[in-house]
Parts: structure tokens; sequence; C-alpha cells
């Protein structure tokens, strides 16, 4: 029989919009022994975590909770209990994950209708509202902070029509919560979903999901209790049944509530590390943690256009966390991505469908969002430049990071 | 603002058909830093837990490897990529996860036909294959090993009778793999799905999935490329594409191949601990490891027996690692249950549906099931059903347990 080796992972600099570097203390609280489920200590750290997951997304909705999968998981939960078959939905699409909602509302059996602004760019509020106004959907789901083209598009203004025309707004907050200001409630969103392997810093396999009255109201609709759970008898709701079983939003709320329905068996070990990791969020304060992640972003591409790169994308919309970088002319992208892998340790990040190729995206989140990453990240990617003979000037990019952090005169 | 304290969760002694104690080179696992999800590096790691986990469920499939979710989110990917709307699926059902797989089957859109067995007992072959030759179903969903009755559905004649009738077999292997066998290639079984929390002895979060080229086949006809990933022209497939995105195992298969097509952000830490706990199973051997769940199942039993309990359902199908126990007439389970947590630190379990308050279940999995786990549940459970009032003769169940372990006379 093949003998498997120990595990033994190399240690990395993580520098991508996601998946990555974990705080060792959320690491470590994933090495505790678990609990069984409905131990009372377990359903307590269920309730700590709900509690936290309000003061992160900024809400006093009671339902605030991970959904358990990856952060497309949370999404799907999300559009899937939310949207019936024959829903109107709109998607505003400026980027890759702008389909991936369109794909997902598409399977949910939802008469879809989008519109795309040229990758790079937002859309201006009213773009957004006139489409709600003359296509009167039942559902808007939108990407807040996109991470394929490093964009970020403003919500307020699109909550507030949505409340208007009575639509129900779902936001994908997977690349913005916990590094750029996500206002569930002020911003009048019905449902965000975060990720947690992004500016939370903490591994990819939970997805935290809140959701208002208004989209409980509609869930209630289609509520179903689980065959073999069912006593006595049993009435249908007014709306067809949710099509999944693991992402009915009204079944995990029951789970997740006093009541403790069995559902599925909660990931012990994850949930461990989503509640540390959104207690040393909360304990850096939301506000202090979005300043770190603006000084960090801006101290990025400052030094990666000192060095001679040129910046992809409207700069009016960027989105802090992740900068785009216009492959230089007659560099191979990928080679230069391999170079910093193998010699320096760093991973950077292509991007997708018309972007492939043609750009860099180098992200500041969570726990790699820190001053000797981001002088790390500039040092290495010069030298490997320089190694694939593109002409730049050596040094200028680590000193202007070093100008934005320790200005000069002061 | 409020101050969360330190994790700090209390060591149990968990013997409940799961989720069960973990051994500490799987929790260590997970405290490793994490790795970005295409570093060559992590994609080795992908590539040999798939190479483990063919081992596990013995079989030569092409596709083996987890979904990322808790174990019911790989039984629903496997029933929503593999029945269309309108198929025709039929279930046996002895049990809740009986009716569960009826209703993920139903919010499929299948068209489901239920046979039903007393809880307690499993079916006779030929009841199954009588019900396959007059339905004539596209699809067969079974549980194999059903937790909440704790029997077990022999599988071989059925899989064989499947294979002629030219139905696809899936088999939920959750509660079985790694604690008894589960011959995938030899039973023809079609697809199995595993679960992580109980026998295999991993925190709960990943569901090890394997499917044949029959299946496959079924798969390709829904294909679907992610709008945002698409290029060139997109054609669709002969049969209704799956109505997930996140489940749909034709788009899994892409990311857990060379191919690395994007889909989710794999779970890093969960991976890790699959590896590391897969590699513990391998290392003790399969035999081996059945073996020692066939011991530690029967001190069990004996112990329960000795003490005066008597054990629910049927012998003949009885699955190993749970014992199902008739709570006595008069005392209070819940109160047992409580007592043994809060002043032995011990969990046990209670049912489901009509056993509700009827039994107790006692699981015997994984890194749980060992000697004095089954001593120390044995003699906890006697104090506490003294305390509880229950008449029965101090003594002989550590005792009936302790000659099972070392027989007199040897």
């Amino acid at each position: 029989m093949k003998r498997y080796e120990d595990l033994s992972p190399s240690l990395r600099c993580i520098m991508t919009p996601g998946p990555v570097e974990v705080d060792p203390r959320v690491l470590r609280a994933m090495s505790f022994p678990v609990l069984g489920q409905f131990d009372p200590e377990f359903t307590d750290i269920m309730n700590e975590t709900m509690e936290m997951l309000r003061e992160l997304f900024k809400t006093d909705n009671k339902w605030a909770f991970p959904v358990d999968g990856t952060s497309r998981s949370g999404i799907e939960a999300v559009m899937v209990s939310l949207i019936a078959p024959g829903d109107r939905v709109l998607i505003p699409v400026f980027g890759r994950f702008g389909h991936l909602l369109h794909e997902i509302a598409e399977r949910c059996g939802a008469e879809v209708y989008t519109i795309e602004k040229e990758w790079g760019s937002v859309f201006a509020p009213e773009e957004v509202i006139s489409a709600l106004r003359s296509f009167k959907p039942d559902v808007v789901a939108i990407v807040h902070g996109e991470t394929s083209t490093g964009r970020m598009q403003p919500l307020a203004e699109i909550g507030r029509a949505c409340r208007e025309q009575d639509a129900l707004l779902i936001v994908d907050a997977v690349a913005t919560i916990g590094g750029v200001p996500v206002e569930t409630d002020e911003w009048m969103l019905d449902a965000v979903i975060g990720g947690t392997q992004k500016c939370l810093s903490i591994p990819s396999g939970m997805a935290p999901v809140t959701y208002n009255e208004r989209a409980e109201a509609k869930l209630l609709k289609r509520k179903q209790v689980e065959r073999g759970l069912r006593t006595g008898d049993f009435e249908a709701g007014e709306l067809p049944p949710v099509r999944s079983n693991y992402f009915d939003l009204s079944m995990l709320q029951d789970y997740w509530s006093p009541q403790r329905l069995n559902h599925h068996t909660e990931m012990t070990s994850m949930l461990y590390a989503l509640r540390e990791g959104l207690r040393l969020v909360l304990e850096e304060g939301l506000t202090a943690r979005h300043e770190r992640h603006a000084l960090h972003g801006q101290a990025l591409v400052t030094g990666l256009t000192a060095m001679g790169l040129t910046l992809y994308g409207d700069p009016d919309c960027k989105l802090t966390v992740v900068a785009c970088v216009l492959i230089p002319d007659g560099i191979d992208g990928e080679s230069v991505r391999t170079m910093l892998l193998e010699h320096f340790g760093i991973e950077i990040a292509s991007s997708f469908g018309p972007l492939k190729g043609k750009i860099w995206r180098i992200g500041t989140m969570g726990f790699s969002c820190r001053k000797n990453n981001v002088l790390r990240v500039l040092g290495a990617l010069e030298a490997t430049l320089l190694r694939h003979g593109c002409d730049l000037s050596p040094g200028l990019g680590v000193q202007a990071a070093l100008d934005v952090y320790e200005p000069k005169g002061r």
C-alpha cells in the first residue's frame, strides 16, 4: 500500500483577492476538540456567532448565520430561497460574478433580465433605477465588490429605489465584508452574503448571510418541514417550495433558532474558525479595519504606479482591497506569477473571461493586508519583471509605498 | 462594545452516531497555514485526496472527490445532478434518512415512488427488486446505514438488479463509510456519498462522493460551462441543466480535473482535515478498521444487555456502529442524556419521528470507537440510571464488556 507523507504546506505570502492568509489565532481555533451539534456549549457558540454577525453586517436583523459551504453556497442559498420559479429578477452585471448571479437565478427558474456595464466600471445608480422601473422585478441581485475587475458598486440609492418599488434586493458582499463598509440596514439591503476567505481572513468553508423581515416573509410562504421530522398534518405554503433542501433558508433558520430543528450537522471546526475570526474583526473595530484596508490598498497602488505599471479600470469606483494591473506588453503574465510563487513564495492572481492574460489582480485583504506584505510584493514584483526583461527603473515602487507609510517631512 | 471571551470548548466523550471525536492529528492538520486554491502544492493535495478516496470507496472510478458542505450537501449534489426533472425515482425507506432522500428527490422535480419498511428492519433484496421491475425507475436512491433506527441495508443484490434494469443506483453511505465495508465497484453502486463526521472521524464540513461512468454519462448530457467563464459558442446539453450551480457535479469534476476550471474556492482547512483523516484510515487499513468497529460495537451491546437494557430493532440487520436502546418504562430519556453530559461529559443521542423519546442511540464510530470510551459510557449510564431510580443490578454491564475484550480462561 502506498504510504502517504505528513501534510506540510509551505508558508505563502498570499496577495490574491482570496483566499488569503489566516491569522494564527483562527488556525488555532480549528484545532480545538469538537463538541456535539446539540451540546449546549455548542449552541451557545452558534448564538454568539449570530450576535457577532449582526455587528459585522451592521444590522438589527433577527437572522444572521452562516450557510455551511463556500461563499457561493451562501449566494445560492439566498437566491434559491428568495427566488420562486417564474419570478422576475433584475441583475446588473459589471464583471464575472454578476454573470454568476445570472446563472444561479436562471437555474432557480427565474425570468432574468440583465443590464450590462463594460468591465472596469460600475453602474450609475439611475441606470439601475431606470431598469428597475421598466422591468418591475420581484428581486434584484447585484455584486457589491466585483473582484474580477476590482470595482465597487455604490448601493445606497439602489437600496432605497428597490424598497420603493417593493423589489427584494440581494447583495453579494463576499469580497467587501470586513474590508470596506457594508451598511445592511442603512442601505436597505434585504439580504446580504459575506465571504470568509477574503477580508475576514477565515479559511473558505462558511458563508455568512443576513436577511430582514421582508425576505423572511417570502421564505415563510415557501416553508416546508422536512419529511421524517413532520408531526401531524402538513400544510403546504402559498408559493412553491424551495428547490433545494440543503439551501432552504426557512429550514436553516429553524435550525439556528431556539427550536433547533434538525437539519444538517453544523460544521464544528469551521464554526470555531468563524467565531474566532469575527472576534478578531470586532476587537479591531470595523472602522479601524476599513481604514487599515484603505491605507495598505493606497500604499500598494502608489508603489505599483511609481514602478511604472498602469492600473486597470475606472479609478472612481476602484475596490479598495484589489489592485488590477495591466500586464505590460510583451510580458507573459503567467510566467511572472509562477516566478513570484516559486522564487518568492508570493501568490498574486490572474483574471477571468475577457481579462484573462490582460491583468494581474493583487489583493490586500484581511490578515494578508499588512505593511510587510505590501512591501514584499512590490519588491518581488519589481525583481521578477526585471528578470523578464521589463523596462523599469529599479527601486521606485518600494520607496513610493514607504512614503505612503512614512510621509516625508513628518 | 461587548468583549467576547476566548473559545474554550470542553472535552467531551462523544458516543453519538455523529459528529464524533476527532483524532488530534486531524485537528492539528486544520491549524496549518492555508495555501491558495490554485497553488500547485494545493492541487497536489487535491489529487492525493482523490486517490485516497478511491481506496476508501473500493473503486476504480475516475471521480472521487469531496463536495464542499456537510454530508447532506453530498447527497443533494449527487441527486440534483443525476435526477433530471420528471425522472422516475424509486426510494426504499426504512428510517428518517430515507425520507430525506424522498424529500430531496421531490425538490429535484422527480416523480418519486417509495416503498416503506417498518422502522427497525430493512428490505429483503427481492422486495426492492420487485418494485424496481414494476416501477421501472431511472434512478434508485437508498440509505446503506440508517442511523435513525440503527439498521444496515444489504446492497449487493440490489446493485446487480439496478444494473440489469439500467437504473442508476445512488447510495447514502454517510454512516457506514470507514466503519463497515462499502464495496462500490463489487456491489455495482453507481454513485456513493460518504460522511466525514461519523466513522471517518473528521469534523463535519465535507462530503466525499464517488460515481462511475454510467453516472458521468448522464451528467454530461446536462453539462453547462458557467456564464462568465464561457469562451466561444455555447451548446446546451441533451437534458435540462442541473438546477443548482453549487452542486452541479459536471462543473465540480472540471474543477477537480487537470483543467481546474474555476468554480467555488476549495475549503483549504477542511481539505487538510479530510486528507489527514483519510491518511489515518488507510494507515490503519480498512479491514482492521472494520474489525475494530465490530469489536467495540459488540462490547457495547453485550454490556448494555448485561445491564438489563433491551436493544431496539431486528438484530439481523443491526448497524455495527450504532446501538439503539429502548428507554426503560418510567424513565425520562432526556433527563438521562442531560445527566450524562453534565456530570460525566458524555454525549449519547436521542432519535427522530416515531422513535423520539422511545430509544437512545449510542454510537461507536471512528476515533470515539475505543475501549475506554465503551467502558466509560457503560459505567456512566449505569450510574445515571440508578440515580433515576431504574431497577438494575449494578456492576454487570462493565464486567460483561470487559469479558468481550478479555475472554475468561484465555
